[in-house]
């Protein structure tokens, strides 16, 4: 019930961004969702479609929803959409309800930039071109990207205490694996320590369960999106990790360092700290700089200043990114600008958007030194969602 | 491990396939699967992928992979692949590897008919043939629609012992299902006590949670992909079941009948027992029939006419579909032929290939009766992996 007051609310705010962006018209076109499906579903839909199945919005407050007529009563539950079943194939009455909202523009859900935006099959487009062949309705299809990048992006006060809750949990569970956390354990053995700890919440983790947690423990570990091996924690690694789990739909994704002191130490290599200081910087100047009209590229840029000018290698990736039901959210990117993000970068940032602030740094012989926040951006800059790590943790 | 020889094994049976089909190359192009990503990446890789990424597999044997550098060392765990890593983005990489490949044609995961044979979104299309421009490639692109539907389709030994355990499972989970039915439980209860049994077991339900299991309680409920309602079972009601689990990645998909008798009666009412024995003659019938060569629309139609013949309404959707790592496998379809279904009725039958077959007719005042049945394809004919029912089971 909750989940459907959430997405009627997601629901009425896409009516508003269509208004607002000046796009009359938008198709979600969808089918055996199950297989895959377009991550647009969980935000407007809350259900697996089976047959083909259109959802349509328009700005003038319309919600239509066409689906196989098994799924009739889902779609009606949801209170939200006017619902037209149908039997044997769509064509026909997609074709007819198109024509009678007499759209200028409609909007379907492919982006060459952003994978949330792009929830379309090749197959699917090919299969609304033919549907719609002598509608004049086919030379009028544009990309939802904007509009599916707001309406992600712009997340509700549901949606907010929902990330909350989820950054709640992380950081809660970081603690318990911090207690259980020693010398001579295995990355994996520290990491199964974590998964039970999701698993006793009945949650899941943020991605893909083999490699979240991420734990890399010394020199010698391959840094990356990689599983966590038979490395043991020794006294002088530095532990990094990065972990999030998926809570009542929504994300969290933190990073975390640990140093683990050699017995005549008390204190972390200076070569240690000088990495730690350099991320937990560039992390305060990134957050501290953004403000809502700010390209995504100019906080990535301040970031990524910090690290090279303290004489670190530039890190491979971005400096951060949006966070929702998904854990890398899409839409504007505080990222450089690398083919691979297409023009994500250079989009603005807004109130109401949930980024992630994740630079990184390879501290040789000791290991690898990342950090990673949630924040919220409001009106009048940005605020943590998850508890800054400004101290590196000791352990022995 | 046992996963990565079973991907081992598809990956070599997709070289075979593309010998036989005569085309030379194979790309799936993905990214950030994470958010949905292509159905075919479970059995030819078996992990997430971040960066655009490319796999490719030729007849003449090579298999490489181009992903980004943090997911080089899962890549190569694989065992399969060449893997080739890249930093800021793949256009380069994956233009001068194709080129070298020097391909007659190249097949991409595009498909109208085939859901899971579509895995590539229409942006991702886009970014490839700007990739691909002034390399002559662009102009061959190819459906890989035949080369995917067989590759699901044929189950290797490895396949059909995973799908005949879900199926082993499912049939459990049913006997302490009839233990438990009892007249005035309401359908939400007895959904919760199967879900209970899948948690219990570790798994997860073969389709969403929230239809998985369909209970349909009497003449009243509403029939098809819904979810359970608080309707309570009654003396002269049919329970009508659809319910499947996921185990070590592959489903099993059964519907079962149960009668509630009232006190005066020892056996079901004469129509609920002509429904039921319809939906039995049916299923046999199709099953006889079904031999490699037979295109799925013959078996539909066999089905279809035992239903009518018998003076019930043409159900209306298709008699079995394929089964594998996703509930709704795919590729022959044996159904009518109906603008939905594409060209999938129209392809054959081939050993090694997994159906189900499902028949369903309403009883009035009673309810619904629907049996689902899972079968495998040898050389001689069908062979049932589920034990059918072929009895009413009779409750109070």
């Amino acid at each position: 019930m909750d989940d459907n007051a959430l997405i009627n609310q997601k629901i009425n705010q896409a009516v508003e961004i269509l208004t607002e962006i000046g796009i009359d018209t938008w198709l979600t076109f969808v089918r055996e969702t199950n297989a895959g499906g377009d991550p647009i579903l969980p935000l407007i839909y809350g259900h697996d479609l089976t047959w083909q199945s259109a959802l349509i919005l328009t700005s003038s407050g319309k919600k239509i929803a066409v689906v196989g007529r098994f799924e009739k009563e889902t779609a009606e539950s949801l209170g939200a959409y006017q619902v037209l079943g149908y039997d044997e194939g769509i064509s026909e009455v997609l074709r007819s309800t198109l024509m009678d909202l007499k759209p200028q523009f409609v909007a379907v859900n492919t982006s060459k930039n952003d994978v949330l935006a792009d929830g379309l099959s090749h197959g699917m487009y090919g299969l609304l071109t033919d549907y719609l062949a002598g509608t004049g309705l086919a030379e009028n299809l544009v990309s939802a990207e904007r509009l599916i990048g707001a309406l992600r992006a712009r997340k509700t006060p549901l949606e907010i205490e929902r990330i909350k809750t989820a950054v709640r949990t992380t950081e809660e569970i970081y603690r318990q694996t911090f207690d259980f956390l020693s010398v001579d354990k295995t990355e994996i053995e520290v990491a199964e320590f974590m998964h039970r700890q999701v698993k006793i919440r009945g949650l899941e983790t943020a991605w893909e369960t083999a490699s979240c947690p991420a734990v890399n423990a010394g020199p010698d570990t391959p840094v990356g999106h990689g599983a966590p091996t038979e490395i043991r924690i020794k006294p002088g690694h530095i532990v990094h990790f990065d972990f999030g789990v998926k809570e009542n739909g929504y994300c969290s994704d933190i990073q975390r360092v640990v140093y683990m002191l050699r017995s005549d130490e008390d204190h972390a290599p200076l070569e240690v700290q000088h990495g730690f200081r350099t991320i937990v910087q560039a992390i305060q100047q990134a957050v501290a700089a953004i403000q809502p009209g700010v390209m995504g590229i100019e906080i990535d840029a301040i970031a990524r200043a910090v690290v090279i000018d303290a004489g670190y290698p530039e890190f491979k990736y971005a400096t951060g990114h949006q966070m929702g039901r998904i854990v890398h959210d899409g839409g504007t990117l505080l990222g450089p600008k690398w083919e691979r993000y297409g023009n994500l970068p250079e989009q603005v940032i807004e109130p109401g958007h949930v980024y992630t602030i994740e630079p990184g740094l390879m501290v040789p012989a000791y290991g690898y030194i990342g950090i990673e926040e949630d924040i919220l951006v409001t009106e009048s800059g940005a605020i943590f969602l998850s508890e800054p790590q400004t101290e590196l943790i000791l352990l022995r």
